[in-house]
């Protein structure tokens, strides 16, 4: 495929196999020190932050399966069905900005809506 | 750009500026009889249910921006910020799937948790 000769692509699917196979030091390591994430959730910044939303989703995960991944030097888009605890199945579509060959930002879009009550059962902070 | 040579590409950057144009009769130019849409509202089949998906939000707009778009022969991806009423930033993103010029699918892809208060106070059937 032609996709697979840009950059930021190739980080993409290294990213969603990590994420995949709840490999988050792999993930850690294609991400930058200060990346930026926002989600439903809201806005995370810095890897420490970033590790910890991974960690949370990888206890989440029982399986994803990459629908679609676009991508050029810069920017790629990858959509996935995330087969989760609680929501069998959610589709997920994340706009990363690659720099250096490190996730510098990633924007998370779902329909937070079915994980509202599962949420809700959750510590608040 | 080496995207614009792509079918799919295209014909989604024409149904993305018609959406934000409120241009609902070149929507359906580019749309199958037979679309399907799949959205957080739950799925849709057929031109008419579409039409009437696509007019409903065209009454919501008040201003999309497009983010970022990636495509090849059968599929696209759009990502676009929706400006609206209620919702005065929105990210959504779809997934489309391109036969014989048109639009045969859609998924669409956003957090409809800000829009819950709204669409509770909107008609039910």
């Amino acid at each position: 495929m032609a996709e697979s000769k840009n950059k930021a692509l190739e980080i993409a699917r290294t990213y969603f196999k990590a994420m995949a196979s709840k490999d988050v030091p792999t993930i850690m390591s294609v991400t930058a020190n200060n990346v930026v994430c926002n989600s439903p959730i809201g806005q995370l910044e810095g890897a420490p932050a970033f590790r910890g939303f991974q960690e949370g989703f990888a206890r989440m995960i029982k399986k994803l399966t990459l629908i679609a991944a676009f991508g050029d030097d810069k920017n790629a888009i990858i959509i996935y069905d995330a087969n989760t605890h609680p929501v069998p199945s959610a589709i997920v579509a994340e706009l990363l900005l690659i720099k250096n060959g490190k996730i510098a930002s990633t924007r998370v879009i779902y329909d937070a809506t079915p994980f509202a009550s599962f949420m809700a059962a959750m510590p608040q902070h």
